[in-house]
């Protein structure tokens, strides 16, 4: 079921200061950050030649990734997202399993404008898993 | 200077349970566990089509894992691994950044047996960075 990593999400509490470490210590690729307020984050693109890490900084009140900032004030890795096929599909089999979709269990549009859900990180050791159908 | 993520790494208390269930609930492809002994972890590999994520447990007593998962007893994301051309080049171009190396600062044989270092999480906002030439 599992296919590509299409990213690797870190949480972060200073996006520009980020920006500037992956740039310049890492030498990374970063894009323009963006605004994403309908997800509470800015978000910004580092593309490497696989795969690619988001940098997330919290937007607004409500901001889906304020508590993880709160337990971890230096920031750190959020979550994971593998591509699927088909997400209904892979929605089925996973809740057949006895594993718990985040929210109200049922489909979200990502960052991305793609179908995801979020799985609970209680049913995978500690990682927070986005599943998205490409 | 960054290249492909080379892999993802998990920490885990149960490797056996994890490898349940990244086999069944997320139908993933899992490799036999392999014991490391000189570092410390019993790995699994997950291969995805465009990377991999490890699953680690802790194996001995000093284990480098072991105090992450009394932080996180039911485990999490533990590190990025990102490849790079030149491992001397990109640790001298770090350190001339002012990011710190771990341990002695040198660059040690990773569990791949390929030219390793690991960076402060405190230097790249919490988050783990292990850099590998490949």
């Amino acid at each position: 079921m599992l296919g590509r990593i299409n990213h690797v999400a870190l949480a972060v509490p200073d996006l520009a200061a980020a920006v500037a470490t992956y740039r310049d210590t890492l030498g990374a690729d970063v894009s323009q950050p963006q605004a994403l307020p309908e997800h509470g984050v800015t978000v910004v693109f580092i593309e490497l030649p696989n795969t690619k890490v988001e940098l997330l900084e919290p937007l607004g009140e409500d901001s889906p990734i304020a508590a993880f900032l709160e337990k971890n004030p230096s920031g750190g890795m959020h979550h994971i997202c593998y591509e699927v096929d088909d997400i209904i599909v892979a929605r089925d089999h996973l809740k057949q399993q006895g594993a718990r979709v985040l929210g109200s269990g049922e489909l979200k549009t990502g960052a991305h404008g793609k179908p995801v859900m979020f799985l609970h990180p209680k049913d995978f050791f500690g990682t927070l898993i986005e599943i998205e159908q490409v």
